[in-house]
């Protein structure tokens, strides 16, 4: 394991002691086997083809998800930001389309993929933390995944391991580590670390842990599932 | 005005704080001519039986949201104990369709009778706090109704003004200053101190207000439209 | 009155039959005096600035509830177009807010202005009916407001008395007699008839009568405030 | 496998349509090994043990769906059914208590027990379904678990294999062979009935069965982690 990238979030702010707390649940998602083959270039093709199909069904659910931070309309900020996120999102699963296109996959034989057990319990879970709790509940469900893949990208741009050259995943990392994605991920901890101030994260933390611990561990399984198919 | 009758939930506790800082949104509810009047006697009976046929609708969307607290699922204890809320609330509205009896109005006439704007303010606004906050959110939303229905028959106990033999009124007064309704509201009272704690209501103290005092309101809207339909 | 203008939605699909349907709620709401007044020219602008300030706090919970469509989350396509129907009402509360400029009220001013219990009552029913009906309950709850608005600015343009240079409100009504509002009004009447095949709309039309009536009630209060303001 | 037992609901009822047509997921489910092996007594105890503390965590969200009937507030009648059947659950909950304490396993211990993916992805797409459609989409969500554990009762009453006497889950089937489950699980079936009529069934056909099966193969998952646990 490389040393530690440096996290997302201000020092002593909610995200960070999230992170810091979840331990190894946080680590075993950001630098699972799946992801040091990625970064390695050794990930079988067909890994990685799983895990995008379900990603693509995942994507859609992270929409819903997204949007009920609109319906929650904390402000008339949050919510243009939250609607534009929807939008990315939607846009970001044409993406997972173009890839699929290349391996000569249709949308429609996309879309016939059943969701798998480690799709249907991450996104399910998600919404139900949403539409069960407050906004804050809801955001520490989805950071997860939003800062995490962005120290995912760091981790492996910071492996010696890392393929350099002909990475058959160069554009997949290059996507979560270009400074679009980068910057967005440091919005999000940002985000927590404000709605935790707001709404009283700090009494709340044993709670808020245990949800973004368990969407680590989610996590670790929708990576596992990829190296379960080959 | 009689002397401030003695507040439910502990001094220093969110409730009683929430209460206080609530001020003439708090006493315009709990001390509104409505209430002086089914004290004193004098309240027309017109009034009533409009009030009480609202109270009717607005206990079912009431026995809705009591619902949605088991939903979110806080603990088994906490489940049961909405779950035989919620069979009580249904309960109460039989007791409302017994006073209509006595009217000459029916169960089917009753329900066929509209919903006022002040039922569908007050009940909808609840709801939709409930399913975009959270636990304590909820529960901000629904205390003003049932601890302050307590203080309401503390209030007219307490009036000088009183129509001690006589009143028209009684049983309803005597309803909600029996021991069962007294130690329920205070109970829900206490509750509101223990989410408070546990859900950081010191941080969300401001927010909590707001709910707080806009359902004081909707309830002082909800006691005028019976001195207004006659 | 005006010869009823054409209908939106296909002849026998389930918008027209559902406008047609709900008779006097349906026409008091689109003919309403304060329309008229729009019309002619003869409202009083603190009429209109009464109006047009809670339909800004209006729009917010309309965003939401269009959010909460999102989250329904019915199609990729209505997806996206539900998240850019959030966005562009967003934008429709800048253009109310440019209108409070003009009369020299800031944006701060009119976010102080409490909701009327007209508003309360409209948004929080509508959020409700979404929350816990299906995708088709949703859209007959908000239908009446796109379409309507459709329907009132035909009924303006066509209406013998109205002033046709000078008019005050001229601005208003163009935004909503425009070519832009009035596609995406049929678009929305035509989706309501789409929806009504998929979901089962002959079935459940006694119910959905019963909400789409309710809506066109709900939104003839909401003219009715502006002129209770003066 | 044995002769088909009688179904339950009314042959060319919906819910009767449902389970036909979902065929393999639904025999798959309700003729599981699991179900033989539990019948035929041949079921190794750590593999009811893991199954049953499964269980025990999805009631508790099989309760919060009930709540959410509740809430979606069809009928009085139908609001006290489901608060009645809450309060069943959380009662069944401590029989599965029991069970443990015999086992030697405290509350404390199982409620410390983490979900399963197979518990998780059930359940929660079970609220999510409930929470994004009406109530017909719920009770669809939910009937499968219901009238499914009837069926499963039947079947194995009806099994040639079946352990006689001394089968050391003897107490489980009876308690779901029983005539107050039985009839419970017809009444269920017959609702979903009369659900069909009044909320558009027919043209809802297609939707409605992709969630009955979806619910059938989380069941067989939800038998299938327990053999995978020994």
């Amino acid at each position: 394991m490389p040393a530690d990238p440096l996290g997302f979030g201000a020092p002593g702010g909610l995200f960070r002691r999230l992170r810091d707390a979840s331990g190894a649940d946080w680590t075993g998602y950001t630098w699972h086997p799946f992801v040091q083959r990625l970064g390695d270039g050794s990930l079988p093709l067909a890994a990685f083809q799983h895990y995008l199909i379900q990603d693509y069904l995942f994507l859609i659910h992270f929409a819903r998800a997204k949007a009920l931070a609109v319906v929650k309309g904390e402000s008339l900020a949050a919510m243009r930001s939250k609607a534009t996120a929807v939008l990315a999102i939607l846009d970001e699963t044409l993406l997972h389309l173009k890839y699929c296109a290349e391996w000569g996959l249709s949308e429609k034989q996309v879309t016939l993929v059943p969701e798998t057990m480690e799709t249907v319990s991450y996104t399910r879970w998600v919404m139900d933390r949403g539409m069960h709790g407050d906004i804050l509940d809801l955001e520490i469900a989805l950071v997860p995944c939003t800062v995490g893949y962005g120290e995912v990208a760091r981790r492996i741009m910071a492996d010696t391991a890392r393929m350099v050259s002909g990475n058959p995943y160069q554009s997949w990392i290059e996507s979560y580590a270009g400074e679009g994605y980068q910057n967005m991920a440091e919005a999000a901890a940002h985000r927590i670390d404000a709605l935790g101030e707001s709404h009283g994260g700090e009494a709340r933390f044993a709670s808020l842990l245990r949800d973004f611990s368990m969407a680590a561990r989610l996590e670790q399984r929708f990576w596992q599932q990829g190296l379960d198919a080959v």
